[in-house]
């Protein structure tokens, strides 16, 4: 390794450059001080069952909490039974993929969607086709057509996966009514609708929309939670909502029979963090502190780009912003790097490449809001110099 | 739920029985207080680097640390760059199992083996095709022809699974020529053997056979390291030896890229835990602590059943039992729950589950010496009650 040191963390730092690429958090909001409490307070509780193999479907403890705080803030009942938790919500769809699809099968997505998630994905051999969308995003009318046509033609299609509210990396959710014809249609055809709704807690305004799975009663959607995004991403945990019969075939899958309950130790302590009442703490402080930052960075670009349409999204970590007309993220992205910023480029976000083209993903999530303002300022520079 | 409380842990205690069933460790040996200051140092010395996204193939402190250790164990260098960290030995066999086969692939295992094993090949769609052996083991030169009988039959045959040292569940190890010729005839025909190396650490008496990926040079062989027999299982973390290449693919997996490392928190605190020196004390404890169980089980059995060849493992948790003449593990096993003492018959270790009717497995990991004196004591009386 020539005397280098061995990276510790995923963030790469490029000196020089203010990244609105990344959809991390931002380390002065991360629960350093909470979670090493938690950690004691777990040890002191539970001791050596926090060290030996876990629950399959996730230890009591957490599956109790957590069934009662989604249970609550849906205004519905969950039951244990329908909880799995996960090392995150990749993982989740990881499990999910295995469980629900086939090699050769279709799987519908939304456009732009998660691009990671079409690397999962394709990493099962499944044929990615984009479902079809408007403004409002899917439509469910037209997608019922595909559909009839898919498997018309013979083909499997097991899921469609949507990240319905806050979406990455539109910050957009699907319009209630959509939801609705969204699930009617899941449940006349069988399609299983797998829900990303790993941004549903960080709300900066409103209420948050209904959850699918809610909608649905729990028929016809996989949901996915996690708590990369509300308390620490490494940490690895995240949940599945599902069926029953779903959820007792991820806990018969052979490593986590083999292995106990997934990341069995850090789930006990999630336990202990969320029943003292520090989550929802946490989660109420970091509401507050990325609704800051989204004002932050929205607030400055408007100022700067008023020809622009800069838009605020009601929740999660992303602002999706449309460039001027014939101007490409590509050739933005040369002049921002030049400048000190940079960005996801639109297209990253496309299955098959073709779209986002002039659209850019900014991150609010990592940088502190002075740094926001300078990185919109060089972003407003470089849009001016290419435009 | 009926009101009833949900599992914590995997176990689950059957009051009256002593269980020599589950490979899980004894409670008293699992390190709390040891592991809560792991977490606390780390805390103060990486802060908020603990609880954001990992690096992907694991991270720099924890890497640095074991290939180390582990060069220094097995006097050789083994570069950081062939190291992956992973959420236990079997997620290492999932994800190899994901990166080496595709569905319909022929794996070849040996006979008999680590049960979860099979279930986590036949996950991925695999074929299972036992390995030819004989009373030593894996017989290479016969394997030799097996292999090219399925190759030219069309076949793919991407890998060949073995725990070849203190077994699972025989507690024998390959001899030293089989290992030689093993490795040699992987190379000379591109089979991948994976090395499941689990019980390394455990040895009791004598030194631990080198392992393949030591005699390979790293070529042909992947090799799997766990720290849950060695520290604990309720954090599910373990390691992967490959070539670079095969390091980069794991890394490239599109959950490990969106998820970053894999359990990077636990990850990193262990890497605390083995600079500290702390991994080296404990580990130096329990096996001696495991050794102690062991000869408490064989010197009762060997005592009351003085016609029965009782084997002592060299390492590792298990005694593998031969039955006397006649008697199977299945007829045992009824009798012996009557009178309050369990195991694994034999059975479940064999693919095809031809074989394994006169043998038994007892694990000596998880009793205190008093009960495995009673429980040596019940199985006696089992024994000579269905003679």
């Amino acid at each position: 390794m020539n005397g280098r040191e061995l990276p510790i963390i995923q963030f790469e730092d490029r000196p020089g450059i203010l990244d609105l690429g990344w959809g991390h958090p931002c380390p002065s909001l991360l629960p350093v001080a909470e979670w090493q409490k938690a950690t004691q307070a777990t040890m002191e509780q539970f001791g050596w069952q926090v060290l030996t193999y876990g629950y399959a479907t996730g230890p009591g403890p957490l599956i109790e909490w957590l069934s009662g705080h989604v249970s609550k803030a849906e205004n519905a009942v969950i039951d244990p039974s329908q909880f799995f938790i996960t090392a995150g919500a990749s993982h989740a769809l990881e499990l999910i993929s295995a469980v629900l699809a086939e090699p050769q099968d279709v799987v519908l997505v939304d456009s732009p969607t998660y691009h990671f998630a079409l690397r999962i994905l394709r990493d099962h051999g499944l044929e990615i086709v984009k479902a079809p969308t408007d403004d409002d995003g899917i439509d469910p009318a037209a997608l019922d057509e595909l559909l009839a046509s898919l498997l018309s033609r013979g083909r499997r299609v097991p899921m469609l996966y949507i990240v319905p509210t806050f979406g990455n990396p539109t910050g957009r959710s699907l319009p209630s009514h959509r939801r609705c014809e969204l699930v009617q249609m899941a449940r006349r055809t069988g399609l299983t609708v797998v829900e990303d709704d790993t941004y549903r807690e960080l709300v900066y305004q409103g209420t948050v929309p209904t959850s699918l799975w809610r909608l649905a009663d729990g028929e016809g959607v996989v949901r996915i939670g996690s708590f990369s995004k509300t308390v620490a991403p490494g940490l690895r945990l995240g949940w599945i909502n599902a069926a029953p019969g779903i959820v007792r075939r991820l806990a018969s899958l052979g490593y986590v029979d083999s292995g106990g309950g997934i990341n069995h130790a850090t789930a006990l302590t999630m336990a202990t963090f969320g029943t003292s009442g520090t989550y929802g703490q946490h989660v109420a402080h970091v509401r507050g502190e990325y609704r800051l930052r989204r004002d932050t960075l929205v607030g400055a670009l408007r100022n700067s780009l008023p020809d622009l349409h800069v838009p605020s999204p009601a929740g999660g970590w992303f602002v999706w912003l449309p460039l001027p007309p014939g101007m490409t993220a590509s050739v933005l992205l040369r002049k921002a790097e030049s400048l000190g910023v940079s960005f996801v480029p639109g297209t990253l976000f496309y299955a098959d490449a073709q779209g986002g083209y002039n659209h850019v993903r900014l991150s609010f999530s990592l940088l502190t809001p002075p740094q926001l303002i300078m990185a919109a300022e060089r972003l407003t520079e470089a849009i001016q110099a290419v435009s």
